[in-house]
């Protein structure tokens, strides 16, 4: 029996999971805060309890030693042996990986190189790789790649209708994102409706502050929402996603907004989505609570964040040329179901129709009726277990 | 009797159509190019003849003086008495004009005030219309807007996920395009297909060098692929439609190309679509030979431009809730059996189905089979026709 543990670091933070395995049993997990700032902040939860401790963490090597010295000190393992693998979550994976792969100095190399592609987490990422590989040299390390999963598909969903030199000289094309979240729920989903993944056309939701949509056939990805970086696809809490790319220069000429790339990034990831139209939050419960007082921005907020689902849905549908399932996952997938209703309630006439009892919060499973030609369920994501098993799977080879 | 004429002028062209109304006949039409260049050309048609001339023409005043000479010279009106009527095509009509409008010199200056909206378009629109006001000052002068059918869009399908004030201080908003064509393509098909438009959900795929796809219910447009500007949408011949607006700010930072507002909109309006994509040509019979050639860049335009209709028609069966009929106009949908065959091919889950021996160049009317549950038409467009029709029912007002 052995430990492994499941690495998502971002800029400031580093988020990890540890698995007995393979029991897939978790024994603890944790978020590291403030990284490089003051007042850091290490929380660890275990054995139904959670610990919290507050001290400055300089880098992402010495929060990973704290990580490893609280295991100890919580008695959750007793020595650094018994962590024989860790698996880290990576951002952008560009064309290149295809698959999970073994962590070597050329491929954490490759992996700073795909920066440009993921500015803010690719280098986030290889520092927590680095931490690990410094402090653990001998165990199984494993990344997994959020784009592998969406190297499947074909040239025509991936090429964007550019001058062609802009994706073999500056790699600017679809690569998706959330892919072991879309991989995990589709999985689990044929489990659930009992059938081989190689006979389902799915159509995967991960609808959270970040939002993508798959269009999954016969276990493969063929489509998805999130472009060339996250900010393509459906509206999201803080981002657009797909606009008429006219407005940028237009707002460029006619506003002091967008002066610089920097400043059209900022608008259009940081201020825009539910937070932009309901001028109020990008929580999505906030936005239902001002709903629900008539806040006329709040509920165009919801209208619009629902109506770009339902497009991409039927786009999926197309795409697919029918589909068997769709997956609701991730925080608003998870707990909306006021989201889930509205989206799946203008969907009738492609077969699907939700019951009502079943499409509560917290609900999972199968929450459409059982005449419904197209199935709706609800599956939590798990991309840490997602991480684990790839450890488990190169363990194994 | 009377005569009427249909006006569409762009920045340096002057296109014409001379109809006796009310019976809709066509008794001459002709393209005025080059306006303010060096060799402009006038050409008529009438009575199975061309004629054309070569002559410097400096405005567009003076290009309709030479139009209405042209017209008593080849003895189609005997006197300009004969005209009681002209249309004009305005492609940005804004929030404001819901309806075709009476021409006003307030009328006018509105026309020129959404110059923002349109830059290339309104004040070539406006020219025209000034001209005739001045030479026939007396006659029924009628605007007609691209986006007025538009206007009956919900909110959350013409707002976009952006801060809100760049809608309510920059009026960044969906407009849509071709709203004559589609209109008059949704009443052609009703009668068609035999039942009342008020009874029918209908797809709208007006497919040309430009290209906009529109749900219309009960007769009423509800949501249309272009966007704030015709930039948005489907890819076009060198337009890309809808991206990753993150692609922009990406490329501004390097690449040379995309250094002001102006060279954005260059590459993105000029360069891309098939043209970008195929590294070749932006028709799409140039696409199609090529194709036959076994050429991969032709082949993937193709396939691209084919996906993002299909993903269009998708969308807008969820938007609509289901569709009675598909329906292809304009350049590239009257003429390529090649796309229509492409995109409908892919769709049989949705209930479509062609019927090959219907689907040759040139077809009009029904191209499914009996059988299919989503019926698909070809309907020639005729935006000129619905013009005139516009000034007849001012007239009658």
């Amino acid at each position: 029996m052995s430990k492994t543990i499941s690495i998502n670091a971002g800029s400031s933070s580093l988020k990890w999971q540890l698995y007995l395995m393979p029991q897939e049993q978790v024994l603890a997990k944790g978020l590291i805060e403030r990284i490089g700032l003051k007042d850091s902040i290490s929380t660890v939860k275990f054995d139904g309890r959670s610990e919290q401790q507050i001290l400055d963490i300089t880098d992402h090597t010495q929060a990973v030693r704290i990580l490893l010295d609280d295991l100890k000190r919580f008695d959750i393992i007793q020595s650094y042996d018994e962590i024989t693998g860790v698996g880290h979550r990576v951002v952008a994976g560009g064309e290149h990986f295809k698959d999970s792969a073994l962590v070597t100095e050329e491929v954490i190399q490759q992996v700073e190189e795909l920066s440009l592609l993921a500015p803010l987490h690719n280098p986030a990422n290889a520092a927590g790789i680095r931490a690990f590989r410094e402090i653990l040299p001998d165990i199984t390390s494993v990344l997994v790649f959020d784009t592998s999963f969406h190297t499947s598909m074909p040239e025509k969903a991936y090429r964007y209708p550019l001058p062609s030199k802009y994706y073999t000289e500056n790699k600017v094309r679809k690569y998706g994102a959330h892919g072991t979240s879309h991989e995990y729920v589709a999985q689990e989903a044929a489990k659930v409706l009992g059938k081989p993944i190689e006979e389902l056309k799915l159509i995967t939701c991960h609808i959270g502050n970040g939002a993508s949509i798959t269009a999954v056939d016969k276990g493969l990805s063929v489509d998805t929402s999130m472009g060339f970086t996250p900010l393509g696809g459906v509206m999201m809490g803080t981002r657009t996603g797909d606009i008429d790319p006219a407005i940028i220069p237009y707002l460029m000429l006619h506003t002091d907004d967008f002066s610089s790339p920097e400043d059209i990034s900022h608008v259009l990831n940081r201020e825009s989505g539910l937070k932009g139209v309901s001028g109020n939050s990008s929580d999505m419960r906030d936005i239902e609570s001002a709903m629900e007082a008539g806040d006329h921005d709040a509920t165009l907020a919801f209208d619009i964040f629902v109506d770009r689902i339902q497009k991409y849905i039927g786009q999926y549908f197309a795409v697919l040329n029918g589909a068997d399932a769709i997956i609701f996952t991730a925080g608003i997938g998870e707990n909306s179901d006021l989201v889930r209703e509205a989206v799946i309630s203008g969907l009738s006439w492609f077969g699907c129709d939700i019951e009502p009892a079943k499409n509560v919060r917290g609900a999972e499973g199968v929450i459409s009726t059982p005449e419904a030609k197209v199935k709706v369920l609800v599956i939590p994501t798990d991309e840490e277990l997602v991480i684990a098993r790839e450890v488990e799977r190169f363990k194994n080879q």
